[in-house]
């Protein structure tokens, strides 16, 4: 019987990989973001690697850069989530199938459908990531001429999930009898038309779906903002988040889960998820060579220019090869300047190395040999800083075949996570409750995440 | 060298069939419309048949009905074409998939997006069926009162056709270089962003997922009114259509070919498909003899409503097993009621005949022996009443088994339908060409679908 608190693991695979070198990583394939063959086949290596599951960010435009930059981003033909994971459903058995997709460009109706039809195609394994749409830019495809502001896209997005939940309980459970001898399909009695009338939408239903096999799909938010925090305390199952320290970490995790007691749901109900970039290796050195060789394949010109922002200071001037020169004061931000100083100093990085650093992957970075990895995710989840993570891999395939055949059996030795999958659905594996139909079930022993 | 001209086939799935009596039919199953495994089998049996496509209606809403006929419905719960269509992809490796999609209630962006998406996946199967969205009801699933007007709604779909093949065309078909040494991905000269505005949609692009494989998917329409064959005429390469008689058909081919003469598309660039409810039997009688059980299994009230709307008479104090009593005139239409009357006489139906026809389907029939319906095939085709049909199967699997297994062999030797795929792609096994990148390509020897 295991007693220890369990780990959650999740893999950032749209794309592939964060870091803009990745593609040019000797062994890599070029075209990992792109390729369903190569995707069929990390999904099952997830599986085999017992991972929950897998995470499909989504941007509803080409990402916000100059051309220049732009030409040598591997993330600028991408699938669309709802196909690639209806596809990727049929390669896999248990692995949770995450997509993300916007309430601030989308119908409820679609999307409540879409998930439906999802979960209903892979046996209950979908996951719903809300977002409200990072990329400005995205407003620019759907007849806007700039970004809806972001208060307001919150306020659309709580009533958006509101519709699809109620949307989802269209159908009972039990609706289909599929009685051959009378001829009656469905209980009639057991069809609910939503009639939601709100301030965003106005949506009368049913859906034309039966009620997803989770109940609803597991329900993801990444927002950040106070608004963002909210809306995942009184929504989300999981919040993938981004936290630069443990200590950081630890009170985003007492913030959220504080809200949770404030509006009544059991603290277990939510999975906080940081995102953590993984270099595997043999040794601390080799971890630390592999990531350095990763970071040397992100072009100059466009980490010299991610090094001047991070300053508030054009660093285009410096010697690549010196170490980074004193830098005078400015309007910038003082902390991210703080903070790359300080990363040049305590790692020892030249100009160049420090820029291709900015330009490759500067968040939370888990760098080491298999146990030492080990330590610092167990030490985040004992520390209540996370309840796992969504783990970013380095490069494809090798980064992600280190993980599952290095960091996992390290992991599972430790009793702090699973050995084979609990059950058939995402929401059984992550140990979450079942939502009880808001038309249909009694209040009585189901989950809280219902409005 | 086979010089006779070539029969074209979709099936209908989605339905599984149109029949409203199929679920219950002996043998058949009755979720078969909603039963991934079933689906997958079904796709597969078409694909061993040779078919050139698998085609999903799809509809925003439950279909407009009373509840107590609503609940005798096999199709009040369906998968979500992209998500059915993409599981499809994997399980099948030539045939086409036709996914229907709303102009009047979706964004073009995500429509781009999604079927650029399921031709990658599919290695460029994919087809889009144009639709403005038949059932008024669906408005109010999109915070409309009332369905937008119907030439609103065309002029909306000439545009939204426009943008998406503008975002189609975002990246020439050769621009990913992936070119590991230098860091450059794609070529940046091979990248164009629409920058679209219109009377209903501005968008910027470009889009962010490369040139589908077929260049575009191929372009379905089944508008039946003067609006609808325009568009069919002006930018579709398959038209599924309804007509109930060979003159008809010949009226409506005519129709639609003479309309690309006027817009200068060649005739073959067009394939006409009507579609043909089909039933298989050893011989005529027994053919009969299954449509008159599967007729039998419509419930009488939901049959008799039916033939009082045909009518225009209420005949709900008809005797149900004696002949059609003589109807006064009326304000209904005439000729709905005296196509029912003739049909009543000829096939010598009592009124509970008639009316279960009428709740069955009471379209276009094939309803014989393999050669008979081979027979009906082939005139429709040297007669250019159609280039093909859209066959919708009386239920399943055995009615699909029985086309498969008895009417394509018979096909095949008569030399009016292949015998194997003449390529990998649906636009391929259609023999219609590959459209031009407007940004890219230059004019020559390629297709006339463009704007
Ligand atoms: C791990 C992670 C994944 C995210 N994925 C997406 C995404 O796929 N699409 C998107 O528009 N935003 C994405 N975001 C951004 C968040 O949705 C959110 O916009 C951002 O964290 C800022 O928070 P705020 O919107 O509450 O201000 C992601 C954020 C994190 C931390
Ligand atoms: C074979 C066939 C399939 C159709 N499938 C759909 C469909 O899936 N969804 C839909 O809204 N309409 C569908 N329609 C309806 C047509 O799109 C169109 O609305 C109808 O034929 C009336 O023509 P009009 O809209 O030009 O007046 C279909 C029609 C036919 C003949």
């Amino acid at each position: 019987m295991t007693e220890r608190r369990q780990l959650r693991l999740g893999a950032v695979m749209r794309p592939t990989t964060i870091h803009t070198g990745a593609w040019r990583y000797p062994g890599a394939y070029p075209d990992a973001n792109f390729n369903l063959a190569h995707l069929k086949r990390f999904a099952q290596t997830l599986e085999g690697g017992r991972f929950d599951l897998f995470f499909m960010a989504d941007h509803l435009g080409v990402l916000n850069m100059p051309l220049d930059a732009l030409k040598r981003s591997h993330t600028v033909t991408s699938f669309e989530p709802f196909t690639l994971l209806a596809a990727l459903a049929g390669a896999t058995e248990r692995l949770g199938l995450v997509a993300t997709a916007s309430t601030t460009f989308e119908e409820p109706f679609h999307i409540a459908r879409r998930f439906a039809s999802l979960d209903h195609i892979s046996g209950g394994r979908a996951g719903w990531n809300i977002v409200t749409t990072s990329n400005p830019d995205s407003a620019l495809n759907f007849g806007l001429e700039e970004h809806v502001e972001h208060g307001e896209r919150y306020r659309r997005a709580r009533e958006f999930f509101d519709v699809v939940t109620g949307l989802w309980d269209s159908f009972a459970d039990d609706a289909f009898i599929r009685d051959v001898e009378s001829g009656v399909y469905f209980d009639p009695a057991k069809l609910h038309a939503l009639n939601h009338k709100g301030a965003h939408f106005s949506v009368r239903g049913p859906l034309n779906i039966a009620r997803p096999i989770q109940g609803w799909p597991v329900i993801v938010q990444a927002g950040a903002s106070e608004a963002g925090r909210q809306l995942a305390a009184e929504t989300a199952e999981i919040a993938f988040t981004s936290q630069s320290s443990l200590a950081d970490g630890q009170r985003f995790y007492a913030d959220v889960k504080g809200r949770m007691d404030k509006v009544g749901r059991a603290r277990d109900h939510l999975k906080i998820l940081p995102a953590a970039f993984v270099v595997v290796g043999d040794t601390l050195e080799e971890a630390r060579a592999k990531r350095a060789k990763l970071d040397s394949l992100v072009h100059y010109d466009s980490a010299i220019a991610s090094l001047s922002v991070s300053l508030g200071h054009d660093a285009s001037g410096f010697d690549p090869d010196a170490p980074l020169p004193e830098i005078p004061e400015s309007n910038a931000s003082k902390s991210s300047r703080e903070r790359v100083v300080e990363l040049a100093r305590r790692e020892k990085l030249t100009v160049r190395q420090l820029a291709q650093r900015l330009g490759g992957y500067a968040g939370l970075a888990f760098v080491g040999a298999p146990a030492g990895i080990a330590d610092q995710m167990e030490e985040w989840l004992l520390a209540e800083a996370s309840d796992g993570f969504n783990v970013m891999l380095p490069y494809l395939p090798g980064g992600l075949e280190d993980f599952v055949d290095k960091v996992v059996p390290e992991l599972q030795r430790r009793g702090i996570f699973r050995r084979e999958y609990e059950g058939a659905t995402l929401r059984e594996n992550l140990d979450l409750p079942r939502p009880r139909n808001r038309f249909f079930d009694s209040a009585e022993g189901v989950a809280d995440v219902s409005s």
